[in-house]
C-alpha cells in the first residue's frame, strides 16, 4: 500500500528559489472496481522551500502504490498530500497522464500553493 | 439518441480544488444532412466542486450519439450542458475536433464558469 | 449491415500493371460479444487487372458495417472477400488496425494472391 | 475570382458564447507577378455572435480564390472581411500559412475584434 | 506467476492463410535480482493454422506475469513457449521492448517457424 | 490541360548509372465528376539513360493539370507516359498521394522497367 | 557583404493591423574566427505600419550574408536594425537558430517596439 | 572539476536589450553517491548586460564537470551563479533536463531576475 | 581504460535461436587528437549461443571508454571484438551513432558472422 | 571550386569489413543557371577498404562547393568519383537531398560497386 514513510528528503543546495520538476513513465497501480491495472506518468513540480525529495526515495514510494486498488483522482490527491507534508514547498503541482481505459485516457491535476502561470496547464 | 440519463457522478476525494481531463478519441454522431458519419475527439476538462464524472459512464454516454444526426457545434454544446447539469462544476470546457470533410477540419469549443488561462486555446 | 452490393467498379485506365493504395481512417463496426463500439483503419492495396473499385461506392460500403456485431479476424477477411469478387485483382491484401480494447490493440492482414514483398508487412 | 457571395450563414446553437475553428490544408491561389501558384493552410477562428458560416459554402468561397492572382497579404485581409460582413461576429482571426517559394515559407494574420490571448499567436 | 491457463483460442474465420498481430504497451514484471518493476511493450504476431488467441484472455494471461520475478529473455521465450502450445500456429514471433534500466534499453525476438522476411526485424 | 511539350531533358553528367528522384508536394487537378479540386503528391524517381529532365520544365508540365478534370490512376498513368517518352530511362516510377476524399486517402504507383527492390513500396 | 539596398517594401494592402511573419530555413553566413560556414534559420515577424518587406527583395538580403564573417548577435541585431530603417514597423521581432558548434546551438532574439506577448519567447 | 576561470565574455554588439539562448545536448558529471555518469542536457537563457559569453569558453566550462560529483540541484545553481558572476545580466535562466535515473527523469531550474512571462516555464 | 574484464556472462534461458538487443543512448569518450568529448548511441544486437551479456556489466564496460581518446571506427570495432569473445555468438552486430562534429555525425557498423537481412542497415 | 586534394584518409583499424557513413546537414553550393544559393543533405556511406576518410577533411571538402555553380546530379558524380579516388573502398555510395526549389525537393543518389541491399534506397 501506500507508504509515505518511504520518502526522504535533503536540504536545498541553495537559498534562492528554484523548480525542481520529476517525471516518471513508470507509474502503476490498480482498479478499485475492476482489479485490473492502471498505468500512468506521473510529473512532480514544486518550488523547493529548505527541502527537497531524494530520488531515490521518490521511486520506492511511487512503487508502493502498485498493489493499491485506487482511483486516478485519489492516487494524484495522495501524492500531493504526502510530499506536501514532507517538503512543505513553496508550491507543489501533481500530474497523472492515464493511459486509456475504454477509449478514454485521463489526466488529473492536483496542487498546493501559488503554481506559477507558466505551469498551471503543462 | 443523446442520453444523459447514463451519466453518474461520485463524490470528490478532496475538498481541496483539482483539474480532470477526460480525452476520448473515438467520437461517432451522423450529419444531419447527409447521414454520413462524423468522427471526432472530444476533450473534456473541469474543476469538481463536489462531484466527478464516472468514466464508465461518460463512455456510454458519448456512445448514445453514434446513431444522432446533429451538427459539430450542437454536438459540443449538448455535451457542455450535461455535464453541466451533472455536475454543477466551478468550471468546464468541451473540446471537439472533427476530422475533416471536404478538406476542412473544425474545432469547437464550449465553456461554463471561468476557465483558467492555461486551458482556454487549448 | 456488411453489403458488397454497394461496391462498384470500373475499368482501368491502362492495361500497364500498376499498384493502387486506399487508407480509411474512419472505420468502425461492434464487438459482437459487448456491443461496444470497435474503431480501426483499414489499408486496401491491390494490383488492378481489368477493374479498379470505385471510391465512393467504397466509402458507402464500409460505411455499412457500422451497426455489425463482427471480430476483428471475420471484418478483414470479409473486406478481402467482397472486394476479391468485385475485381478478381492480380493480388490484393486488407490491413486493419484497430485501436486498444484492454491496453493492447490490434493489427490483423489478409492477402489474396502474391502481395509484393515490399507491401507483405506493412 | 473571389466570391463572398458563395457564404452561407446558419443560426447558432445556443446563445452562450463559444469558439468555432475551420482549418483548410488545400488552399490555392495564384502569384501576381508571376502566374505560379501558391499554395497554403487557412486558419479560421471565431467566436459566433448570432450566425455561424456554413462549412460546405466555406469550402466553394476558398475554392474560388483558384484562379485569382492574388498577394498573400491581400488574400488574408480578405478573407477576414467577408466573414466579418457575413457573420458579425464577437471576434474573428484569419491565419495563412504559405508554402516557401524561394526558400522562405510566411504566415500572415488577420483579425477582428478581441482575439482572445489563447490564440492571438497560434 | 505466469499462467498459461488463463489463455484462450477461438477457431480461425477462414481457411485462407492470414496474419494477426497483437500491440500490448503495459506488461510488467519484476526483476529477479533487485525486485524493482520492469516495464515493457509485447509484440505478439502469427500466421493462425485453426486457432486464434482471444484477446481478453491474452490481457489476462499478460497480467499475470504482474508479481513474477523474471529476466527479459526468459519473459519473452516463456511467452512465446505458452502461445505455440496454445495455437499450433503456422510461424508466431514475440518481441519485447524494455524501457531503460542504467542507461540501456533491450529488446528480446523469440520466434517459432519461419517468420516471413517483412517482420523478422520489426 | 496537361501539356508534355512542356517538358524538357538533358544530357546525364556522368555514363555511371545512378538515380534521381523528385518529389513535388503541390500538385492540384479536378475531380473529373464533380469539378472539385484534388491536391496530391507527386513523387518522381528514374533511373537515366542519357538524359535527365530538367527541374523548372517538371515545374510547369505539373502546373497544366491545375485546370484539368481527372483521376487518380489516370493522372499517375500519364505522367509515367510523358516522363518514358521524353527520357527513355532504365527504369522509372511515379507515387502519387492523393489528400482524402470522403475519408478515405489513396495512392497510385505505375512503373516502367525494373524498379529496384529497395523503391518498389516506396 | 550584408547590403540593406536590397531591401524594398511595398503599401499595406488595408489600413486595419495585422501580423506578418517570413521564416527562412537557409541562412548562412561566416564565423569571423575561424572562417567556417554557420547555418540557421530566421525569423521575421511585424506589425506593419504603412509598409511590407517584399519577399523576392528579403530573399536577396539574406543571400548577401553569405560571405560575411560575422557573430551570431552580431546578425540579428543587424537584421533587425535594417528592416526597422525601411519598415518603420509597430513592432517587430527577429529570431535567430544557429546548428550546433562544438556541441552547443544556440538563439538570439532581437526586437523593437511592443512585441505582443504570444511572440517573445517563440 | 568546475573550473570558472574558463568562462570568457565580449561586449554586446548593441545597447538595445536582446535574448541569448545557448542549448547544450551533451553536458555530463557523475553521481556523487553512486559514481555512475549523469547525462543531461543545458539551456542557458539571458539578457545581456553589456557582456556575452563567448561560445567555445561556454563549452570548455561545460566540460569542467566531467568528472566532478554532484547533485543535479547543485550543479544547475553552480552554473547559474557562475555566469551571473561572469556577466551581471539583466536576467539569467538555467534549466537542467536529465536523463532518467531509476524510471525518472527530472528538471531543474535556477534564475536571476526577472525572467520574462514567456521563457519561466520553458 | 576499456577493460573487457568488467563483461560478465550468463546461460541462454533456451536452446532455442533468438535475438538480444540492447541499446545505450548514453556513451561518451574522448577525441583522441583534441581531447574534446565524444557522445554516442551505442547499439549491441546478436544471437546467443549458449550465453548472453549480463546488463549490468555491459553498462560498466561501456562506462570504462569515458576516459579514453579513441576513434570512432576502433571504439566501434574493439567492442565488437570485446563481445564476440565473450560470447561466441551466432551472429553479433555493433552500432554506433556519433553526435555531431563540425556539422558532420557518423554512424559506424561492425558485425560478426552471418546479421540477418532484416538488421543489415539498421 | 571544389577541391580533392583537401581531402585525407588514414588505415582502418580492423581487416575485418565494416561500415562507415557520414552525415552533413549543412552542404551548400550555387545553381548554375540562375546563381542562387543550393542547400543540401550529403549522406556518404562506405565498406573501407584499407582506409578511411578523414573527418575534418572531409568537412573542409564539402566546404570547397560554397562558391560553386553547379547542379544536383554533378555534385553527386563528382563526390562519389573523388571518394572512390581515395578511399579505392569495396563499395561507396552517395546520397544527396536538395530542399525545394520551386516546390520540388530532389534526391540524387550515386554508387561505386556493390551497395548491401539494405541502403540501396535509404
Amino acid at each position: 500500500m501506500p507508504d509515505s514513510s518511504l520518502l526522504e528528503a535533503f536540504p536545498t543546495p541553495t537559498a534562492t528559489p528554484f523548480v525542481i520538476e520529476h517525471t516518471s513513465e513508470q507509474f502503476t497501480s490498480l482498479c478499485p472496481n475492476t482489479g485490473h491495472p492502471d498505468f500512468g506518468r506521473v510529473v512532480l513540480r514544486y518550488g523547493p522551500d529548505r527541502t527537497c525529495v531524494e530520488l531515490k526515495s521518490l521511486k520506492l514510494y511511487y512503487q508502493s502504490y502498485r498493489s493499491e486498488g485506487i482511483y486516478y483522482e485519489a492516487v494524484t490527491n495522495q501524492i500531493r498530500d504526502d510530499l506536501v507534508a514532507l517538503l512543505s514547498p513553496t508550491w507543489l503541482q501533481v500530474v497523472t497522464d492515464w493511459a486509456g481505459r475504454g477509449g478514454i485516457r485521463s489526466r488529473i491535476i492536483a496542487t498546493q500553493g501559488d503554481v506559477p502561470d507558466a505551469w498551471v496547464g503543462s
